[in-house]
């Protein structure tokens, strides 16, 4: 790129950052140099995001780079890590001051609401591609893994499924793209997702196992009970949805795969002594977490309709 | 993308994986967790390319991602760190089994060889775009940085400029692609370059400043200069080059140019006092230290011919 198209990209990401006193050498040298507290470990989570991505509008840009940094927040959540910093790689056709502006406000504020710095960069030419990288600490040895389900365990998630958007604005469920479109209000969650990194720290020590849900949930969930050699029933009439879930056309066993993928939230398993308390803990952080099934020793994926 | 398409993914990037004991969690979980060993601080690069960056061929897949990791690497090289652990993000438009084969076999000989293993990764649909991260540590307040060149200091280049290729397997300043072409040997510096690693390593406590090369060298060192509130006289004649840069075409301060980047060489400034130390130092790692040039107090950067 030239010149005034790195200034523009300084302009929008390199000034008026958060500055944290962990942070030795922030963005501007070749690396960003960080201390990590002791007695922590790093954790390190990625994402990467095309116009082709699910729930991804590039149209929207600060949608896109809110949703571009969440994705990745999501991903260091379900480990129960504290996020402290972040990197950010962008392709690009061209710099695009309006679109750049709008992608950096949207990313900016969301690493402002988490208290997360800028630690890097590097931009190309080419057809858009974002990838964000965020790390974070974890104390020792406390990360929750996606390997730990035992049979017994209950399965809850963190949210409603299926309120990613498609690149028309469309919910990725939807069969009436022009009857929903309409009811569309930015700012929701939506739109700017929550990525539900201070519910999953609540986890920490509770839950046996978690993973983000952004890949779609029986995708997310099959690879989880995989890792964690056992199986699961799940009962798709319990999943929280979002109304265009109750539309006649999309049948309960589809509500289940939901593949589409997108929803920054979180699926958890949960020893059953663990029940009680966690419900209310997480309800106090504003999250309402849902039991949708329980842990098998039968390895595979069932459906029970209640 | 499919399972199938996941599965080869799997298949070329997570299994057979070198394993560090300071790795706590690798990939297949949604976040890599690592020990960072007591006394030292986090260093963390990134290097994002697409079809279009200098001296990348996507049709040489080997060398391409070889050169996605080196470059990366060669980042995180200029602050004198250890390179440890490596994320990678794939945007690809269809999972070719050969193409992927071989881009991974590129990248993970590499991997090998340098001793760090892979943590994470993602991929996502779309025109092709790689991004890599690559952490590693150096012991606490001992990372080399771009801001601290200071007037009379000694300018040193690690190897010769202009040996990247484009996509056409030129390189980038050759104005007689056809005569030039014929001499290629797979697996040469310019295929598969090697990052300046140990060299940077060997320069802690001494270099007063160092830059990754693969901006270009103008555009680099300028930052550098800029980064350190001072500017240098450079001798675009000392400048080693490969062959291609004696052509007539190409003029004495062209040389100095050489802005389309791509070179995974590094720029360092040296007090007068360490200058006999360094060149037998770098000599002995394979690494053939050039003085190019001198830190002066006025800004900007001054070409004179010998």
């Amino acid at each position: 790129m030239s010149l005034s198209e790195f200034e523009l990209i300084e302009r929008y990401f390199c000034r008026g950052l958060r500055i944290r006193d962990d942070v030795v050498l922030g963005i501007g040298d070749d690396a960003g140099v960080v201390r990590v507290r002791a007695g922590h470990e790093l954790v390190s989570a990625i994402a990467t995001l095309s116009a082709a991505s699910p729930g991804v509008n590039i149209r929207r840009p600060r949608e896109f780079g809110h949703r571009c940094l969440a994705t990745a927040l999501n991903r260091l959540a379900a480990s129960g890590a504290e996020p402290h910093w972040t990197t950010l790689a962008l392709t690009l056709p061209r710099a695009e001051e309006p679109w750049l502006k709008a992608f950096s406000r949207g990313l900016r504020d969301l690493a402002e609401r988490e208290e997360i710095q800028l630690i890097g960069g590097d931009t190309t030419r080419g057809p858009l591609a974002v990838t964000v990288v965020v790390d974070g600490t974890v104390p020792s040895g406390k990360a929750v893994r996606c390997d730990g389900a035992r049979p017994g365990d209950l399965v809850f998630v963190t949210g409603p499924m299926g309120s990613a958007r498609d690149a028309r604005g469309r919910t990725l469920v939807e069969s009436r793209p022009q009857a929903t479109a309409g009811k569309r209000t930015s700012g929701s969650r939506a739109d700017l997702p929550v990525p539900r990194v201070r519910c999953a720290m609540a986890l920490r020590g509770r839950a046996s196992a978690a993973c983000d849900l952004s890949p779609g949930l029986s995708t997310a969930v099959e690879a989880m009970l995989s890792a964690s050699a056992v199986g699961a029933t799940l009962y798709p009439d319990r999943l929280p949805s979002t109304a265009p879930l109750d539309h006649p056309g999309i049948s309960r066993s589809q509500r289940l795969g939901l593949s589409a993928g997108g929803d920054l939230e979180l699926c958890f398993t949960l020893p059953r002594d663990e029940r009680g308390g966690i419900e209310a803990l997480v309800a106090g952080l504003g999250v309402i977490a849902t039991e949708i099934g329980e842990v098998e020793a039968t390895p595979g994926l069932r459906l029970r309709l209640d």
